[in-house]
């Protein structure tokens, strides 16, 4: 989970209190409301080179466990990033937290930096632009389209000049994916074939495959790539909270036939290009050719629920907590 | 199904007979001996451009279907590879025959141009370098290890400075790979645990894993890899002959979180490295680097059975019928 925060500087003359959302058990299936509590702690003193944060903006998403790498130098008053857990007041000696950008404009509001100008962002380009190495004119299928990763990813390959195929699973979602100038779009759930939509909305196949979702997704998908097509594995939502492992058939032979490729991969494996790229995307979202819907639930109390809801596909866009 | 021919000149004053196995039936399931038929035909007139071609040596084996380009200019005499199907004679316009290496070594069988120094053999070395980009000492895990493909792979390892580990379902399989040089090696079938076979021949996990089986053996193999490991799929021999297709886990979320690449391929993407290749693995076999063991069946008519033969396993090397 990131977090947005303010730096303080206190003296701590009187004891800061932070709100805290444990996890009291392991998730057995899909998380429920019990399995979460809401707590108070105290904070412990200040050691030297440590910093007092604020929460502003809190994410909750799927890849929370993502390991991201550390930062030292922090103004006071400056915004970070960082993995602070589920909680409202963190102290930090500085090894989990990164700045924003510094020159963050005025007109865009600072929770974008969880969204599509930050690590959702970031992963939609790198897998793009590293995994697929994505051409001009190549045709391009994302699926949880209307997500945080995938609508970014869409609208970059559209950017891009590829033609750009999103599903979703909503008809809402899919409204918006045409709205964010998806070529194709369509809701897997109400289709009455999956492999006939995949052929409709691109006869031809697919060159590229931005995958969220894995599971049957994933193999009626497979068979509908161009030889030589690139597949980013990117997520597996439709895999995270299961009780017992799903199966599928065996994509060997199809991978063999169709010389396929296909790649796992986590953002911060190119965290030394993140400040460049972060400012690409900047730039695309002042001159409007990008934009980012953000599902904004209001109170650090909603936190459990914006994550289930997150979970079961109920929002368009990067969910973010408001505190 | 590739095919060592002589070529001849000749007029024609008789006419030539050709035996040839036919395919009955399409398989269903693991092929029948019913499945084929010999029959002896009469071979056409020959056209301008044409050449009489005489198999020498056939190969049977599971990729058998894979394109390969053209070569128009063949002297009388020479010998060539081709698809040709299984006949003793065949009238071919050039357009699905290749020459061998011009200087082929008199000391070297012509044999080999259907193994190591032939498709299987390139097919390994692409995998390893094309696909894997393997790098001295990383550690190779390959399957169907005793195979002609999986022979050679494991000796270009460890030519190339590489641990290599390599699994086969018999014991004298397991006992041809140690000779080749394998560090580790075991037989699949009398192994109690695959998941611990593979983790005591390498604690530490695998870089690189040339995958010729699919299926189950897959599915445990992929959570050995280490992070950013690289598979290159070359087979599914577990998956080529079922009658409902094989179902296992969805390897997704563990190609994220280890990030692993997995690649299809076929031979023929890299034809324009073929004369260079095989020349240094003919280097390398003159030099007793690389030893290539022949499972020969002697007898056009016993081409069915060494077919079904191999696809039992039954063969340690590359499986070639002597007419």
């Amino acid at each position: 989970m990131r977090h947005y925060a303010r730096l303080f500087t206190q003296l701590r003359q009187t004891m800061v209190q932070a709100k805290t959302w444990v996890l009291k058990h392991h998730f057995e299936g899909f998380p429920k409301d019990g399995d979460f509590e809401l707590k108070v702690v105290e904070l412990p003193d200040f050691k030297d080179g440590e910093v007092l944060l604020e929460a502003v903006f809190l994410s909750v998403d799927p890849y929370m466990r993502v390991t991201q790498s550390n930062n030292p130098a922090f103004p006071v008053g400056c915004h970070v990033v960082g993995r602070c857990g589920w909680r409202t007041h963190t102290v930090s000696d500085g090894s989990d937290i990164t700045r924003v950008l510094a020159d963050w404009p005025q007109d865009v509001s600072l929770s974008h930096a969880l969204g599509a100008i930050g690590m959702p962002g970031l992963t939609a380009l790198y897998g793009l632009e590293e995994v697929c190495a994505i051409k001009p004119g190549e045709t391009l299928l994302v699926n949880a389209a209307a997500g945080a990763v995938g609508s970014v990813a869409g609208q970059i390959a559209k950017l891009k000049g590829c033609r750009v195929v999103g599903s979703a699973g909503a008809d809402d979602k899919v409204a918006y994916l045409k709205e964010l100038g998806f070529d194709q779009a369509f809701n897997y759930k109400t289709v009455s074939s999956l492999e006939e939509a995949l052929k409709n909305a691109s006869p031809e196949g697919y060159d590229c495959y931005f995958e969220n979702v894995g599971g049957h997704f994933s193999s009626v998908a497979i068979q509908q790539m161009k030889t030589f097509g690139r597949i980013a594995v990117c997520g597996g939502i439709s895999l995270y909270n299961v009780t017992t492992p799903q199966t599928g058939p065996y994509p060997h032979l199809t991978m063999i036939f169709k010389q396929l490729k296909m790649e796992g991969f986590l953002v911060g494996r190119w965290e030394h290009k993140n400040e460049e790229s972060l400012k690409r995307m900047l730039t695309w979202m002042q001159e409007g050719k990008l934009k980012c819907r953000e599902h904004v639930t209001v109170g650090f109390e909603n936190m459990p629920a914006a994550f289930m809801g997150m979970l079961r596909g109920e929002n368009i866009g990067k969910a973010i907590i408001k505190v």
